[in-house]
């Protein structure tokens, strides 16, 4: 696999010697890999479970985080308590974590700040989309309506604008189809936001079939990596979506998903039978979730840290200022 | 105020009208079930699912909310990142819901602090069991330290002196089985944190079977429920606990493995097989996830409160002032 | 469902046996005072010298917050932050807190969230004003929009249907005047709250006098208290106030004004002096502090609860099921 | 006085090309200034004044934290919500910011967690204190415990091997004067730290002259800076400090104090006078905290980022992978 520093071109031409930012990582990842997996995770155990499993990206889910607070995908959390989830995710991985800003939280210093926030914890990017505030979950219900594409566009200059590192990635993601509209309307909205600065442009779309990503794609010339979520078209392949030129496929909620009717069993199956040992079988040990916790770590360094006596000072001359 | 043992009747004789406080409820629980199961959860969702799933009380689990933060339950979550993952629990469900405070955090005055923010939140109770800070999970290791019995006591009392609303639990847990201690022991600390106001006895056991709870049991004559948590001698029954004595049974951590080993799963056949489409069957759908949430009740009060014309105002004779 | 005019006795006449809520509190003060004063503050501290200083009830700046915060007014800071800075307020204090809401943070569902969990961790009421999300502070800058009036009344609506406590206090705030508009469109909109269920309206006004003050209260005949914040119109006194019918006058950001500027010049005596002495004089002393927040308390209750022998059980006949 | 790098050893060696991290510029203050001065501030809004006024450096105070949040400083508040206000700082300055870490908050392991999440949210350095967990305020009455020297020397190496930026900061403030010991004792214990690996040395004293420190200072050859708080012996010039080889002087309440009594006194005034005039010369103005705060830079930012219209795409040849 060659890095970007031998391509030489996009927006992973970083020459800062030993630059290992995540945005720097997320933003080789999109273009390096065929295409590049960010599997959807919502707190800190779902982000260990699927890096353990060996994925080298993860989407940090607005419907998933909002889900395990119990909460609708309607803004119902605050933009603070969805970095707090991110917090626990990032604190816990090495990979780069991408974050769902859903509408940007109001306008382009709201998104700005979000983002600000997600970079100072250690994201590698966000990614806004191009609905009105507040928004509902694109799955769900119709009459999504979409912004201006001046004033999403705003929204994505701001916050490249604002970002520190300049690895930083910030993910354009438009609901055209979402919203009913065709490709048209899409790609000239893709296009936009790209030259507004977005490092990648998310097509949103909840078909059962990837035939809208398949026009977008064929259409798109906009230079930045594609980014989709595969949600309801869940037949396609990843070399699928490689031929169609597609750069980071988000697997959005399936992890959550899975997490929810293995919850709802156990608890059907306790309730009913009254005793715990029908479902033991079926759940993981304490001792496999001690094992991805390192609570083995934890004992070494306890006899280590617990107590410790300094090697004695070697004769120093001199006083306190060096 | 007459004591409850007074009136002979047990927590449960509240005679204020209408008391409903979450403590009132779990208290009721304790002693009218035969026994009541408290549903460990750690977080929003699975809280929701447990209520939906029959459960009439949760247990806001120490070691699950962890283990969802990713972190190691050894204190390394902060008390008040504990108890923002309780409030997500106590805002989406109507049950009583008690808080596993672990060790109070430091002393009689952080634990005092943390039962207060869990009363005010609107949990039912808090549990506080009598091992040194920071502590180490119960399942895992050797060499769990018990702090002497005044200095648990105080604690015990200072939250009985503190709460607000007299209906709120405390519960006090004793790991003297855990740290290899006989049921005199376990015994003698029981009747001394009952006699410092505990309302209820948690007394803990990791043996493969029920052993350490019988012989507690029937030395029990403190006057407060039993609460118990059998997640190695899963295989006792509810009716066999009934005939323990035991007020309450946790199932503490069912739910969170269940998921675990869900999301494992899923993000393995994922990864080896490159498509969604194998797990999507095994997964609850979105819909479900709507469903269970509400959305369809947001899309209804969307119609409701989107817009409101008030009636025209009766003609009002007088000023603003009364 | 009758209003409080048509039975004749307010909206203090509650006569639940003991309503002591902090919304009823706040409902009592609004109508019995002559006029009550809300003390602004924005964090713990400053709603300790408030209440020690003999105020009765407080008002969380949305302004302070944000300032203390080091934010700007316009929706910088997230709810859920804002209401982290309320929590301090109401945890450290026996007064009702009235929260400032600003403009309810997106719409009917994203400020009903608001309200309930301001109602959950012991506000007593939350006050919404009818300008645009995300807001601009009323005293800065030109070109302050209104929101529709139906909008505005389904939010004021669907916070007054979501509310547990039924003393829960919300207020409605129009900016009529601070978005250029005449007492006509005021009155229509204050008119349309209440109507709506607002227990209060609150009529801004950034000119040098009550003039507009005087001018709405002159026409209104809504039933519900008038409040008011005379931050610019402050030569005005609390019996003129009085006579002008007012219910609630907000002493909103002098408070933390007073704090910026005592910061500043400490920060600047001390940096052109190079030595503290200079300031020692002018500044509260470590013993003035400690002895507002309690530290002797807390060594007194140390010595109470850090160690606690409980009184030796009376002998208990019976188990431990009732 | 020479700067690490003339002197070619230590951990200030860092050759990275413009390492810039908020930690090496406070490393190079606490060297190269003569003494540095860290000025102690409690929220975004003091971190801001004391930039604005020119100090360089801030103190996160425990105590001041603590005080604002309205609790006392014996670990009341959280070790995440002393974080979540130092956030509030870091997010508003450009300067380096020393993080009071009180006791570490119970073990080698917490305190390397709040190391860490003040690593990663920007702060330049933490500083933990010998005393045993929970903490009194050094100011506040007698019996103060220091922990043994080896579990102290644990703490501060398990913080050092974990950071992940070199120029991290971790100081270590010995208690030893505050406890009675002398300065022996004081000596033993820094040496033992620096030799753990601390990067400089917090001697704490509440002595009304700089005895004490100056003691300490005559004995000390750790060769690591010295930082003090002269509190209470407040009398002394940082000429004299910087005689006795002070390398940081952290004025560490001042500016709270400050506050403290300014909003009592507004308070006060305006309860006792039942009008704002009165006070209305003696705090800031409005206009004032909008122009610290940045107002008319957002109506700039309103202007620029509210639309934008990209410019037209230069014709793009190839699709959308590199």
């Amino acid at each position: 696999m060659t890095t970007s520093e031998e391509t030489g071109s996009g927006p992973t031409t970083d020459q800062r010697p030993g630059a290992t930012s995540p945005g720097d990582q997320l933003r080789r990842l999109l273009v390096d890999e065929a295409p590049c997996v960010l599997m959807g995770v919502h707190d800190g155990l779902s982000a260990r479970i699927a890096v353990e499993e060996g994925f080298r990206a993860l989407w940090a889910s607005g419907l998933c985080i909002s889900t395990a607070l119990g909460v609708r995908d309607s803004d119902e959390a605050s933009w603070t308590q969805l970095l707090n989830s991110v917090e626990s995710m990032v604190d816990n991985t090495r990979v780069p974590v991408l974050v769902d800003g859903d509408t940007g939280h109001g306008n382009f210093n709201t998104a700005r700040r979000f983002a600000g926030r997600a970079e100072r914890i250690g994201a590698a990017g966000v990614c806004f989309e191009d609905k009105t505030f507040p928004k509902m979950n694109s799955f769900f219900g119709v009459g999504h309506e979409l912004v201006p594409v001046a004033e999403f566009c705003g929204k994505i200059k701001a916050c490249k604008d604002g970002q520190q590192d300049p690895g930083f990635v910030v993910v354009a993601r438009t609901e055209s189809f979402i919203a009913g509209q065709g490709v048209d309307e899409a790609v000239a909205r893709a296009e936009a936001y790209a030259a507004a600065g977005a490092d990648a442009i998310f097509v949103h779309s909840r078909q059962p079939t990837a035939v809208e990503i398949a026009a977008f794609s064929a259409r798109w010339h906009g230079g930045v990596p594609i980014v989709i979520a595969p949600t309801t078209y869940h037949r396609t392949t990843l070399d699928e979506f490689h031929q169609l030129g597609v750069g980071g496929v988000i697997w959005a909620n399936q992890s959550m998903r899975a997490a929810f009717s293995a919850m709802r069993k156990a608890c059907r199956d306790m309730r009913s039978s009254g005793v715990i040992s029908g479902v033991e079988e079926e759940i993981a040990s304490l001792k496999e979730i001690f094992a991805l916790l390192g609570y083995e770590d934890l004992e070494r360094e306890e006899r280590r840290y617990a107590s410790f006596d300094p090697p004695v000072l070697s004769t120093v001359t001199g006083g306190n200022a060096p």
